[in-house]
């Protein structure tokens, strides 16, 4: 085969085949093809797109890669949880213990990633003494004796993906839906579980701004994990104000606590019920969704999925006294509070520009070689549609630095916007895919 | 300046800027922007395409991108002439020395190619003891002196380009107007003539099939040559069936002595005839094309213009013998007759398909580290709308090497189709744009 041919072939709005696909993913990964085809390629394709059968067969030569997780010793059926991400999108610390509580096993991998915040597992490690990695077999024998583990992705899974994604984002090639959906597949199916639930953000502070970009990636996403055998359901949700309060990586942790206590927002609260819910259904510990969603509620009430956090801390070495006392979580050392110019009613808070902001204060990475500040971020005292007062605080901002603090304070003032009028609330939940 | 963005700002269609356009060409050139981000501009160019100020912006940063050279110690007005090639084509050969006799000062950077055949460099070492290296004083110091001198072209001209087309090579990137155009004139800006005559050819031997994108490639170099000043004029000629009869080095030689005696095919005739006249034209020594014409016709049959020749090879190291007895050309050892199946009318003679036989005899090279084998080719005996009886030798074809011969004979003999009703005749000349 002829890389060259290749690139001509989706160029001139030819469909590849398996073998042309295969062919490029595994000399791609190898090194035989260099980056200068693959990125001409990526680029064709991005015109040209994929259909649904090449992006399955991208999907599919990238998942074997590398490492393959083998989840089979874990009794019951394994749900995989992911997000798209977003800013304050700390569900899963809140739904993989709804879920776990309800009896379906969590083996969970997650990643760090670049953002806004830290990954799931720079949240949980600013858990004092919280370990993320774990020995496969270690690994398999907590989720089987204590229904839950988080660690972090390990190196060998799906290098295929992680070295077209690298080009990708330096090649003007990231935005392509089957390019997106297929990264993001391949490396749950290498994970290894049975069933997939996917929160696909929508709105300015997720990759995907416009609803109906985000159902799209989320039809092709279960589209994808479907033809690869795996119950794949998708959820649509808004992220055009950041979700929940908190957003930075302790910050997080203490809301994912609060809402696991039952007093945490309403908007992160409904979402994780909803993704627990529908992780318990695929897990076969419930009839229907609605049922799933209506177990997770009574794990949140009667203390069952705060008991499952604090045993996965326990679990994993950190402290488990941080769900009693979130003060032993780590603070900042400086804050500022940003006040309202204005009375008048909350009617938009730019996701993007908290997020940014957040990224500032150093609470996430711009690079991968960036230091997370586990402390630092920025928690909302008011969301959309709230009334305000001149003068009440809209939010406070954390940080270690006092010019991140008033650099990042000034930035995230810009994202709120005070009107006259009580706003129309944008719908948390938009859609559903794949039940 | 982020190559990212400027990629970014291409594939969604937007205009990129002069400054965008240095910078990408002056650090691609310097190594400092790599392949793989060069290439996906490359497609983002090939789907997004370029306007004109584009195109010209680029033409410009990759003209200056190395050396350029300096005519103005030569007097007059300098034509330089350019084909974007095809099969038999020796016109250089011809019309140089048609409008050197004629007072236009040829001083002729030529290359040497991939293809069909050698270039036009190749086609002159075929003349014994022809030398195509000379120094720049030597150059313009023979141009003084005998009107004309035809040397291959330094390896310190446009170096940006050379890299980008090179990567275009290998990258499905090279069928964009922009592209096309903008490397060719790149070259002719930078050999530093005042006038250009281009002869755009198409149909299956020529990079552009099609008359449509001929033309408007055509009118594409014009814009370039006449937005940096330079008169510039293309002619678009067809090359459904190979120019002339000899195909490879030294059998277009010969075929372009004979032709400079007037015995030449009638189209190769014609049309050295019409880009001497133009090349005349624009060099002041007539009042129009028409004009320029006429005197080339007069230095054809008078004889000036094989002199004019004859000085070229002396000056140049090599023997004006030649002129009087092609003989003394280097001969292939074998040879072999295609002759014909049934009698009829020849209505096709594939351009492309002589040409890549005539490359398989040895003629030409498939990768720059090919030698031309320069006796090497085929001489077609019978062209388009002739008349031929059963048994009639169509063409020989020369090679060096028995297997290569077999093959290449092979090969040819599909290029011919005998039909019985004599065919329309393609027009040679198709347009003349810039006048």
């Amino acid at each position: 085969m002829n890389m060259n041919d290749i690139i001509v072939k989706k160029r001139d709005g030819g469909k590849l085949s398996e073998a042309e696909i295969k062919w490029f993913v595994s000399g791609y990964a190898a090194g035989e093809i260099p980056d200068y085809q693959a990125s001409a390629l990526l680029m064709a394709i991005y015109f040209q797109k994929m259909d649904k059968a090449e992006t399955f067969m991208l999907t599919d030569a990238m998942r074997y890669s590398g490492d393959t997780v083998d989840l089979s010793g874990i009794e019951g059926i394994k749900v995989d949880k992911h997000s798209t991400g977003g800013v304050g999108d700390k569900t899963t610390l809140v739904c993989a213990p709804l879920a776990a509580a309800c009896g379906v096993p969590i083996a969970k991998m997650s990643g760090r990633g670049l953002g806004f915040t830290g990954g799931t597992v720079d949240k949980l490690e600013s858990i004092p003494g919280f370990r993320t990695t774990l020995e496969p077999a270690a690994f398999l024998q907590q989720v089987n004796e204590a229904g839950i583990a988080v660690i972090g992705q390990t190196a060998h899974i799906t290098p295929a993906d992680k070295k077209i994604y690298a080009l990708r984002d330096v090649t003007g090639t990231v935005e392509n839906l089957s390019l997106i959906a297929s990264s993001i597949m391949s490396k749950k199916l290498a994970a290894g579980s049975d069933a997939i639930v996917l929160d696909v953000k929508c709105g300015s502070g997720a990759f995907m701004e416009q609803q109906k970009e985000a159902e799209e990636l989320a039809a092709r996403m279960c589209e994808i994990g479907q033809a690869a055998g795996k119950k794949t359901v998708a959820v649509v949700t808004d992220m055009s104000q950041p979700l929940g309060c908190a957003v930075g990586n302790s910050l997080e942790v203490k809301e994912a606590i609060e809402t696991l206590k039952g007093c945490g927002p309403s908007d992160i609260t409904t979402l994780s019920l909803k993704l627990a819910g529908l992780m318990i259904y695929l897990g076969g510990k419930a009839k229907s969704a609605a049922e799933g969603e209506q177990m997770a509620e009574q794990a949140l009430y009667n203390g069952a999925a705060l008991e499952k956090l604090r045993t996965l801390i326990a679990r994993q070495g950190g402290d488990p006294a941080v769900t009693e006392d979130t003060a032993l979580l780590p603070q900042a050392a400086f804050s500022q509070e940003i006040t309202a110019l204005e009375t008048g009613f909350v009617t938009a808070i730019d996701a993007r520009t908290i997020g940014l902001a957040s990224q500032h204060t150093g609470a996430g990475r711009a690079s991968k070689e960036d230091e997370v500040d586990l402390s630092a971020g920025i928690v909302l005292q008011r969301k959309v549609g709230d009334k305000v007062e001149k003068g009440d605080v809209l939010m406070r901002i954390y940080a270690n630095d006092q010019t991140k603090l008033s650099a990042a304070s000034r930035e995230a003032e810009a994202a709120f916007v005070i009107g006259t009028q009580k706003p129309q609330q944008n719908v948390l939940m938009k859609e559903i895919l794949g039940l």
